[in-house]
């Protein structure tokens, strides 16, 4: 935005004195305070601007709220709602440059969108940026602590990230997976367990077992949601709500409900809102489930479709960049490598959030930035993944017929079949033979003398293993 | 058991030819075979017995089962059931010797187990040890698969030792921290935020922010046993249930649920069930988050009951054990220490069961074991830590009265409820008088001739400082 | 510049067909492709940049290496060291947009910077962008298959980062924990063990403590960057070195060595070497113990600085931002919250990168891109943290020395100093006494007719007490 | 012993009032309230026993030391050491009751210790059991706190299981590898890179590469072992050494490390040996090392074996227990689902020690015995199972030399040794169709008519492959 690129440096101060402030930016002498406090990791370490988002939708419901109640001016309620529309649609991003590794109550970051929106909301008024026309503190963050309204942030930006992005994602995936076992349900394949050669199944059943793991994952996501859902706002700075008036918290909560449509309410303890994390813990613990069954999922894709000629090789993964030039066929397991690095990444961040959310000390713990970024960080990834796993891998596999047939037909282990035709120890015999002279099960079958090639074939069906009997 | 006692070496046989069992033994030759393959670990690392009695339950429900269709001799049927009982009875641990780190199925432990039932029900029926009278395969392990019955009786160990001992240990927990939140609930103290004094809250707030962590804890800890309901059996080698009839899967788990009064059912999927073992992965993360909580709750008690003169000090911990004999009121917080160690141990067994979670191959994951035993190590020690930490210290933490108002009315936050009569501008220079001069409040604001001291005793009261206002 | 700036869009192709490149960037069609097929995470996903300097020197080196034996053509080469130089001053940053969630070889980092290079070469060499004048394969890549390339650039990226940021971190930290020690050298306190009162010893002593395991943390990181200068370069595409000449791999080793003066070798195993990434589980390690010292370290450091009136007050930390406006003296310790936020995520970021690592297949790892994304977070979250943390917090530790003193004085502690001229039973009678009245030591040995005041006074001397004897 | 179990119940007293020792038993009432308070766990949680035999050695040394400095009655000290000396031989096991879950610093174990000492020593001496002839704190305690000599034990136990468990494990696996790698140095196959196949190297080459990864971590854990060396004794309650004579730590040092005949040696500074606990974590991030290798190298072995006929089939492992018995040539890999289970726990492992390493507060880390008894569980599992899998499973490996041809043969990837005969684009040719037809290359060039089948059998030679050329 031109008016805001043309603003000239300038010095502001705070109690503990002046600061300049760099030309361009809307953040005043506390957010310059804290980058030159923390100087700390690189891009990756940035407070994520979801955060930052959450903090300027409580901004936002504070200002409605203080102006339906006549503790606020309009216009400056007004002012602050347009500003932080315009935080939210992340027109202002490059005005919050703080990084993760800070105060642990992430205060920092509460006062940063504090004077980005007093800044910004001067200007809609028609004020020199830097004169607290708008107040950061006396109206941006009226009504709340950093106490309070940090973790209040931190719920709405993971629950919206779970929401937005992780289930979205695990849905299309799931949806993806429950069509190619519908789609390969008659496929009968060889089973493996142990890695090594097991009675049938059929390729739309090993797939179902996939979606059942992505479907049983989205459960406990969403299971875990209920807990992001309760809002600390309204605890000010012990859980104790000093200094507000009773029923405020369930009218703001109330507020931020309509503002994100989604089902917030006033968390019954705030003390425990503001001292632990554990529904951090908990939404983890439950992206960590679905990172096993991704990695699990996504490891079998990657052997069932190794090859072309000298692994598995019993499905076929679309091509999706340039593989070997003078090797047709080797098709790299790209998206099988990206997402098992994201499952990777999940069970790391699960160990950071669990080791911040382990150590809080009396009324507030102080690992708040961490434990969220992480937690965002996996909900995001896994969402992604998801996404780019089914758009890119699942949805182009194909079975390779020959092979499949070539390796169930090819097996020893059809012999089961023969048991109640020539008896055990018979088939046993047959079986044995086969494995010594590296002959087919029915080469060996017919040579043996026990059965003819036509009982062969009609004893041995393998689309009849692949399920209970009836009788 | 005289009769087991007096069992003489004898010489079994398999496949792989003869071993001699050691005198007194139950077991057979698969078990002596892996006792010799895999000398691995000491006590530390043997099966648990909750899943050799996991395994019991399956059989003497398929026994049951099996004779009521006629598929086995009702003689058979009953010395297995008599045989079974005395396993889950704990009679007969010393003859499950195996080790966790031996097939990554089970499948040695369940052979163990059809070994045991096998001799021990041959017994019952008058035959000789090792003779088979009872046969370990063809009576004991009738209608199951080791792939699909060690999965089952993962479930039935893991969900008893949640609902019987984790679940009641944390209700423990959670009734002696309401009791302690309701007992405190006058007590007003100084707050503590990034560890620093802040405005106060009473003890019982504190507390109750305690309970209201163990309460959600225990929610989620409830919330993921429907998934430990599921049961695999019926499933066989691969999942597809081959050489089952059907309905027998529904059948055999109503068998299981009537036997162990627990609601287990069918899982609907059995591919799922023997190729993931994601339940556990998710009971595993709600006992990290409750790990998390209990770490903070323990973390707090030690530091709130430190000195007895050098520390904080707000609290007295029960002295269990012998102090310091020439240094009165130096009582170490032992069950803190122990119950975050406990929360370590919870932790670290959260990644041992996600790394094998992760790593399943095709129909199969083979860390059935290790992540078994590590979610009954976790789920008995929370349970376990929760009943000691509460029978030994919650309940009997009395508040240190002289401290809790010396340290509420030596700080300073109180000079906030000052503002409204003063002015802010006056609050604050009595405070850095005080601050300065190293006095109490009082004496500052007296000192000041803003107020008097009957002023001061009206004006400032902490009890009015722990909650939202009426209006 | 301008001149890139200007490029307009283009299209470009490769085997899979054409791509239009968006304007004012270098790279090819295969960035590109990767852009488009793994949207996964936010700018915190980004492919670190010191893994592309790294490939970039590498590219300079080939390039230097394979002119000086007459393989390239002298101009094509001094393009390319051109261009590499630009890379590694981060001129060119925004030409590298792929995540770190793509192949898991980081096939595609490698040819996003041989495509950026080849046209960049080209532009110093007057051609047209996109025209390959300068081949991406044929000139950048020659002598390098992403499979020895990589995971090269991999230990060149974490080498530099420990060299450069962790263990200037570290000693910085080291030099003023030793400073503190020293200045603190007469400072005698109350100890605390189990976080009760315990026998006294030095401020110093204690800051001494602190020092050593920051210098023990200094030797592990040493300790673990031999196996990070081994390199994989010229084990080509399976670690055989095929297409190589003998000697090729020792030689481009040297010559990198020389390039970033640091002693990397080539890896005597290049199987290892491709394989397996041991190396980065090793420096992990190291930056883990590292984070449990910091951790506690800082820990201590906030809880020896609680207060101002309400906590343990020993020390004062320095304060860098506005504390509470009303509330003199409380200085939140923000810098320990930062630090001990930067451990947990080390901690977590060791397990991403343990999960990676033990999960390489045959002749290739494909986690390579996260463990390095992982391995460098840590390095540097360790090395700024703990420059941030000296800097900020602990050169401005002053000892409250009214505090230290009146806490020790009060202690009851000090009465085993008695010992030797009353006895133990007429010591602890007077430290009963005390305790039981709330007095100090020396009011309750007066009171009690054992010793004098003069006696009390010579005979207990805290700084007699933080010793062993000489005799 | 008979004179032990003859031991009768009997009430012993302690500050704290009476209890009821059990008979048989010899420890005293301590160790009894312990019992009664720390009801955590089952065998699983038991104190390890070489926690007990390191504090053995202990008290053997001190009890030496102090006899020698005339400070101990010989007889007494005589009656100690040989007490001791049962202990470590694993006589009185029984004796050691306590679990890990107790106080954090392990005094009560130290109590334990003593408590059975003076016993023993005392019926050595020919006393009454309970009579405190031989007294618990004031001979077998003589010269220790809990604080110092409970961490000089933990070194102690994990040096020992280190040097004697661990890196004979990892040697003998490490022999056997290089064994394997120069058995099967002539043996050309394919590679896979991305699980997809890639161009050759030797099954030599594959296991030397393992080999490599093992003999690196041999030198991580052997680098480790300083730190381990390094003991607290004489540091006393907070690492001052109070009540110590100057040079006592040396001596002690001296004394342990003659009587284990390892390299101990006594703690520069006593401050960081009671207060943290990083030399632990260190080695558990080098085991943790160790274990990523043995994962990657058990999980390629379990695949390079998987068949027999529907998966890679390269090699073929040891068959140990009775596979199926239809089944011929099934071999599951049990000892590698056995150590990648290991695996698995160590990993788990490490977080638990890292979660407790990183917790210590001022001068005393009280997570001690879970941090040790995790340690020495991973150093011993790991140790225990290389041997056992090198045993039972590596040295047993044999190449399926038939499959290894077939797959070497039929693989696509050799046509890359005919560019320099016929050109990359003819070369493509071949392969395309190859891949297209289903064919072998050798089909396929003859049929392409750009080769004879005898210059097909010149050019293509995968051993000429499988390293550098000369020139």
């Amino acid at each position: 935005m031109a008016d805001i690129a043309a603003l000239p440096s300038r010095v502001e101060s705070d109690s503990m004195g002046e600061l300049t402030i760099p030309p361009g930016k809307l953040y005043g002498c506390q957010t310059q305070r804290s980058i030159m406090n923390f100087p700390i990791g690189s891009t990756e370490s940035r407070m994520p601007l979801p955060i930052v988002y959450g903090m300027a939708i409580i901004k936002k419901s504070c200002a409605i709220y203080n102006k339906s109640v006549g503790k606020m001016d309009a216009a400056v309620a007004d002012a602050i709602v347009k500003a932080a529309d315009e935080v939210v649609a992340g027109d202002l991003d490059e005005h919050f440059p703080l990084v993760i590794y800070q105060t642990g109550s992430g205060t920092q970051t509460n006062m940063n969108v504090n004077e980005v929106l007093a800044n910004r909301a001067t200007m809609h008024l028609g004020g020199e940026v830097g004169s607290k026309l708008v107040h950061p503190n006396d109206h941006c963050n009226m009504g709340q602590s950093s106490n309070d309204s940090f973790p209040t942030a931190m719920h709405i930006a993971c629950a919206k990230m779970v929401v937005e992005t992780t289930i979205p994602g695990l849905t299309t995936l799931l949806e993806a997976l429950k069509e190619k076992s519908e789609e390969f349900k008659d496929i009968v394949k060889i089973g493996r367990t142990h890695c090594q050669d097991a009675t049938p199944l059929t390729l739309g059943q090993e797939f179902g077992g996939y979606a059942q793991q992505v479907e049983y994952g989205i459960e406990r996501v969403n299971a875990a949601l209920p807990a992001l859902y309760r809002l600390a706002l309204g605890g000010t700075a012990v859980g104790t709500g000093l200094n507000t008036l009773k029923g405020y918290d369930e009218k703001i909560a109330a507020q931020i409900a309509k503002e994100t449509n989604m089902p917030f309410v006033t968390a019954p303890n705030k003390f425990e809102s503001l001292a632990g994390h554990d529904s951090l813990v908990e939404m983890s613990g439950a992206l960590n489930a679905v990172a096993c069954s991704l990695n699990k999922i996504a490891n079998d894709i990657r052997l069932l479709g190794s090859g072309p000629r000298c692994g598995l090789g019993e499905i076929a993964l679309p091509e999706n960049e340039p593989g070997s030039s003078i090797m047709p066929g080797k098709v790299n397991p790209t998206q099988c490598e990206a997402i098992t690095m994201v499952c990777a990444q999940v069970m790391g961040n699960n160990v950071a959030i669990t080791v911040g959310g382990a150590q809080g000390h009396f009324e507030l713990n102080v690992f708040k930035p961490v434990m969220t970024a992480n937690l965002l960080n996996s909900a995001r990834l896994i969402g992604d993944a998801a996404t780019c796993f089914t758009d890119k891998c699942v949805v182009g596999i194909k079975p390779n017929m020959d092979r499949i047939d070539q390796l169930l037909h090819g097996s020893l282990m059809l012999v089961t079949a023969l048991n109640p035709y020539i008896g055990y120890d018979k088939a046993s015999i047959i079986a044995k033979t086969a494995h010594k002279k590296g002959q087919t099960l029915k080469e060996a079958a017919v040579e043996s003398g026990y059965l003819t090639a036509e009982q062969f074939d009609e004893w041995i069906k393998p689309e009849q293993m692949i399920g209970p009997k009836d009788t």
